[in-house]
């Protein structure tokens, strides 16, 4: 996080200013690694002075650590060595996909504590027993979380479909239409923790959620700031991230790039459209392409990956029809965008050596700038820690690193 | 103009306080439409007294003037109305085009000026003869305007291209590589104007001008700051526009809308790939759909409107056809983006009645969230006021308004 890293002028009221620089010097501490107070106030521009009652503040609150001196840096005598805290606040993230749940803590420092994976076929099942469901693996994560001295602060749920307002508006692969998913997911939480503290549940779509993990632990950290993230599930993800945002849409709606076009009279989407992407480079096309029964799940994706690498012919051909959909679809959007990246994620990743040279081929072919290949690697794969419960959780200790007194007053209330 | 109405702190040098203020009196005064000077007092939130020396130097610069007195508003003795310069800095924009040159002159309070076109076919023409002439008809232009008490504090170039750092990429239906359009431009109007100081030259993509007219002339006026603008010419240009900021991508080339694939073994485009939309829903494809010759360009148009406005079922039906491809292509736009808004220009501005149920059919029917429909009239015609020669003139005005003290010293040097 590199960004309002600079202190409030004081004239709004002392406790904002405070709040504020709070904030400011947790995340310098956060994006350093590790610091000194010295090394804080000269990256901050706050005096020394005040930068010690800050990190005062931060120890109190639990969100910093001390850990010993160091003799590097500025001269004089040694400093003590400031990082955030490996205990206390994480965030809980948890995606809720169509064959699978994953719940995911992530401490202070971004580091990945606990990671719970449950391959369960959600198509056709109630949404308040999906969410059930969900939160049993959240419960038994936090259960291990505080085996490692870690608290959630909040959790976060992403789900394969337009959300917005705390509500599913639609899920076309699960079936769901307006369901209030953070509402009875924090109902399901509740009574599986009845003597706990609630804690505060937001929601959020999962190729959004990939997609902030990419940017926070993934491609940002190479510098990368504008891309195009592509997830390969049952259903197509996208999400576009402008200049280390997260692009939202006047709705919340942006990034739905699984329904572009391919043949309007191809087959019908779930969507209720014809011919979206979706149907000709969605997991289940492409395992029915390749013979693999559409509802394998991850074990039909191992066992297409396994033949791929077997030079299996029905297997590659399957993957290079996608891939070339892929790149058909994608050079639409790189022209309308012209990103940094296009970054591949979900079952895309596993199959990328065999996916991405057809994928390639159409942008190199059909990018009018003519700029695809000379710029060099453009298309990526998405990096393994860059998956929606991730993002979720990494949403969750954003929050935190952003307002840390609004974290230490809920936990003390 | 509304970003950036605060006043700098003073720990900034003296000259660059006073020099970004008196761009924040000269635009409060510009949005303002009139102003007296307690009134942009107490909107940038600077003292009566520091606002009247800046009005005084604005005053001297030419670019407010005074007109008369007001009695309303605030109490007390009346003030002296202010205005923007209706006489003095212009932006001059030229818009070169693959069958048109159209030229703009632009004063300060964004009112048209002067406005010349001059039909004619650029295809296959040397880079440096159409720039000769397009200089010819801008050296005409900055005489209209002279004769107003109009002068250009610049010239923007617009192409139907990929330009870059003053540099037309590529421009596919010009036949254009590689041209350093603003020096050979620049060259051209020096030699007609060998004893007047050289204009500033810069240069841009035409539908990134034109979507930047739209957005300050016409869709910007009623509140819309997103959309996606497309404009249907020889070729199929767009633009995105993002919370009032124009989006130029990575290498300055995003927009590209009309090279979207509409079938992978359609038809060759200029561009070099297959069935790129322009090859449908451009104007010749229009033209040649609908029984006229494809190259009769603006006669063409008329033509084709005046058939559909008789109810000329190939006229029609060639519009009908068009309509739906756009709308499919459309539909992948906005999944992408989620925009407030979709703007058309050009020619389909003019075929609006009988373009837009086919285009408002797709959009219905493929737009996922559903909220096409429901949001009301999301497609519109773009403004009239909203073409790239405009949008190239305005872009001159608003660098006099984001610093007149760069003009003044420019025009006193």
């Amino acid at each position: 996080m590199t960004n309002n890293l600079t202190p409030l002028e004081p004239k709004a009221d002392k406790a904002t200013v405070r709040r504020h620089n709070l904030s400011l010097v947790l995340r310098a501490v956060h994006d350093a690694g590790e610091a000194t107070r010295a090394g804080v106030a000269t990256h901050v521009g706050l005096t020394r002075a005040a930068v010690s009652s800050l990190v005062e503040q931060l120890l109190e609150y639990g969100v910093v650590s001390e850990w010993g001196k160091t003799s590097s840096g500025q001269a004089g005598r040694p400093g003590t060595v400031l990082k955030v805290s490996r205990s206390g606040p994480a965030g809980l993230g948890v995606e809720i996909n169509i064959d699978y749940i994953a719940v995911c803590v992530v401490d202070l420092a971004g580091t990945d504590r606990v990671r719970l994976v449950e391959h369960v076929d959600n198509r056709g099942v109630e949404p308040s027993e999906v969410l059930a469901r969900a939160a049993r693996l959240a419960a038994r994560a936090i259960g291990s979380a505080a085996d490692q001295e870690l608290e959630p602060a909040g959790v976060h749920v992403a789900l394969p479909g337009l959300v917005t307002g705390g509500t599913v508006r639609q899920a076309p692969n699960l079936g769901w239409r307006r369901v209030a998913v953070e509402g009875l997911f924090a109902q399901a939480l509740l009574a599986l923790r009845p003597d706990r503290r609630p804690l505060p549940v937001s929601s959020d779509n999962e190729a959004n959620a990939a997609a902030l993990a990419e940017l926070w632990f993934g491609a940002g950290t190479e510098g990368v700031r504008s891309f195009l993230y592509l997830t390969g599930e049952i259903g197509v993800g996208g999400a576009l991230v402008l200049g280390g945002e997260l692009l939202r849409g006047a709705h919340g709606f942006a990034g739905e790039i699984g329904h572009t076009v391919v043949d309007p009279e191809g087959p019908r989407c779930r969507c209720g459209a014809h011919g979206c992407l979706e149907q000709y480079a969605g997991q289940a096309a492409l395992l029915t392409a390749a013979g693999i029964d559409a509802d394998a799940g991850a074990r039909g994706v191992a066992e297409l990956e396994r033949r791929a690498r077997q030079g299996d012919p029905s297997a590659l051909s399957a993957v290079e029809r996608a891939g070339r959909q892929l790149g058909v679809v994608l050079s639409g959007a790189v022209n309308l965008f012209d990103p940094e990246a296009v970054m591949l994620g979900g079952v895309y990743r596993e199959l990328m050596d065999w996916l991405a040279p057809a994928v390639d081929r159409e942008l190199a072919r059909r990018v009018v700038s003519g700029l695809w290949s000379e710029d060099g690697k453009r298309l990526r794969a998405a990096s393994p820690l860059g998956d929606a419960a991730r993002g979720a959780a990494g949403t969750i200790v954003r929050e935190v690193l952003a307002d840390p007194t609004a974290y230490a007053e809920r936990d003390a209330g």
